[in-house]
């Protein structure tokens, strides 16, 4: 039976590049991967990794869309690679978790845990429930240890203010430890 | 710095029998643990495996009881074990988190991920968010296959009715892989 | 494909309990396990655990004993589970990955990494070269972190003396941290 | 206390990219990173990455190298990342973990697990037996399983026969599960 897999990091931790090389090494046995992004992220119609490497995605996703059908309508892939995971609905997660467990078809969602507020997404939210797999792509915190949480800064100053989803650029991010986190936000 | 670790596994997984074994080799090395449970859990005052052992409750945990404040007027913990996490107010999953990370306390708390309709509990998907390590206690469903979801069986007949709580001994449960799920449940 | 699993640990961490508890899983599916111990672990005839519960041992393997031929002549096993696994000759460690692969029957392998001078067992090793899957069993140094090394001792005075396998009674073990057991024993 | 990581993975799972990910997290931050590799492997002084992206390494250590002194000579480093780590010796493996465990800096290594005869390589043997976390980083077999050996191949020829280090160019690898692996190759 195929399995649904979550890989989940804090902001930076490298969730594209891995998703890039998992790609590459499908491909490089002849076998064929599907590329799948939610249509709310709205930066790129790519995957683009901060290591210099990018990759055209296949099929874009609107938060309504039926995620299950548009994957069984594209030729038939041996493995479908998610990026942005988090802004998947939890009816597009039932639909890749149906997809592995009904139609056979592994599925490995990239994606962020929680926003600036330490809120689960409701796409990571859905997928931490399903999941038959959820391991942890780690990246560290300004003071070493490992970042579990996402701080939000506009300007240059850390706020709890704002949206789930902010528009690109307006916002910054660093992750952090859940230490850093407290002392820079202080908890709600 | 302590940690949030949240171990989760389906209905019958050995969870109590992990928390009892990992309070025995704490208190083997003269460390002290603090017990937990949420008051919600009807079934008994005390931690109870499986396998024939059982262990005393040391703190039990009304709803809306200031978690962080009971575990620090006890006696100092080297490590605090909490046993049916899932049964946890988001708040007091909150109070786990600053105990390791601003009192330098250990926690290790022990759940079901998701409930008989595959929605994850209040307590659960706050853990999810927030635990700095989430690992997987495996147990098998009747297939052979990893059990990932926990289906509900009223008088033999298997059903997504109820509530996500339902009075013990009315209810039974039996851990399922998806696809067996699916196969005796459908999906809403 | 059925897989070979590796689930290691230092000295008094819950390998035994862990082993009775998946035995017990499967038996309440009304599945067959069946449970193998290498004879050069002469403390007994079971599977011991340290928090009061016990399980009789189907098959008692010999060094040299042709251990996929055992376990197939035995009613098919629906899981091998594996005692002191680090006793196991390399030759019935490459018996075990082919009961998984050729055979299909999943095994599961409890065992200890390395012995008192921080050295792996023969089987240990082997296992850890083939395993699908390498698990870690957890438990605490005196001084609350991880153990991850077996410091022995004789009398009460820490060594490195003596032979990999010691007879029981004659020698105590703890498990530390590197840096605990760096500053008890050096580093040689 | 610093930790020693061993990331192993089949032939072409992603290690150098994974590597070089992780370098980046750490400089972005601000941190130093000490990139180190065995002199053995006669590629390059460089870490390569089959996605095209590629860095320079810090330090070649030739076998008998005192590694913990050739790291603590170069300015500190916030983390260790070793390329390859399956050529070092098991002394410089111990260094590695000494420097983690008495030195406060934390390594983490890549390397192969296995050679084309399913033995563990000197350094990675040692690895195993030291390593405070043992992380897999996933490839898949030519069949869609998940790969856990390595192929040798020699002028498209599959072979057990030759060194365990061979010289580049003149033999192919494919990283295969178990059961490619035996009907390829048997099993000795």
């Amino acid at each position: 039976m195929a399995k649904l897999y979550f890989r989940y990091g804090a902001m930076n931790s490298g969730k594209s590049t891995a998703l890039i090389q998992v790609a590459h090494n499908y491909e490089e046995r002849g076998q064929r991967v599907l590329i799948v992004k939610p249509a709310v992220d709205t930066k790129s119609p790519a995957v683009l990794s901060r290591i210099g490497v990018d990759r055209v995605v296949d099929v874009i996703a609107a938060p309504d869309a039926p995620l299950r059908r548009l994957v069984l309508d594209e030729p038939r892939a041996d493995c479908v690679l998610v990026d942005e995971a988090q802004f998947l609905s939890p009816a597009q997660v039932d639909d890749l978790f149906r997809l592995a467990v009904e139609d056979g078809v592994p599925v490995i969602a990239y994606g962020l845990r929680t926003d600036h507020r330490t809120r689960g997404f409701p796409g990571s939210i859905r997928l931490m429930e399903l999941a038959h797999s959820i391991e942890e792509l780690k990246t560290i915190c300004r003071c070493g240890r490992k970042a579990v949480l996402n701080a939000r800064s506009v300007g240059g100053a850390f706020t709890r203010e704002g949206d789930q989803i902010a528009i690109e650029g307006e916002v910054d991010y660093e992750s952090m430890c859940g230490r850093c986190y407290v002392r820079t936000l202080g908890w709600p």
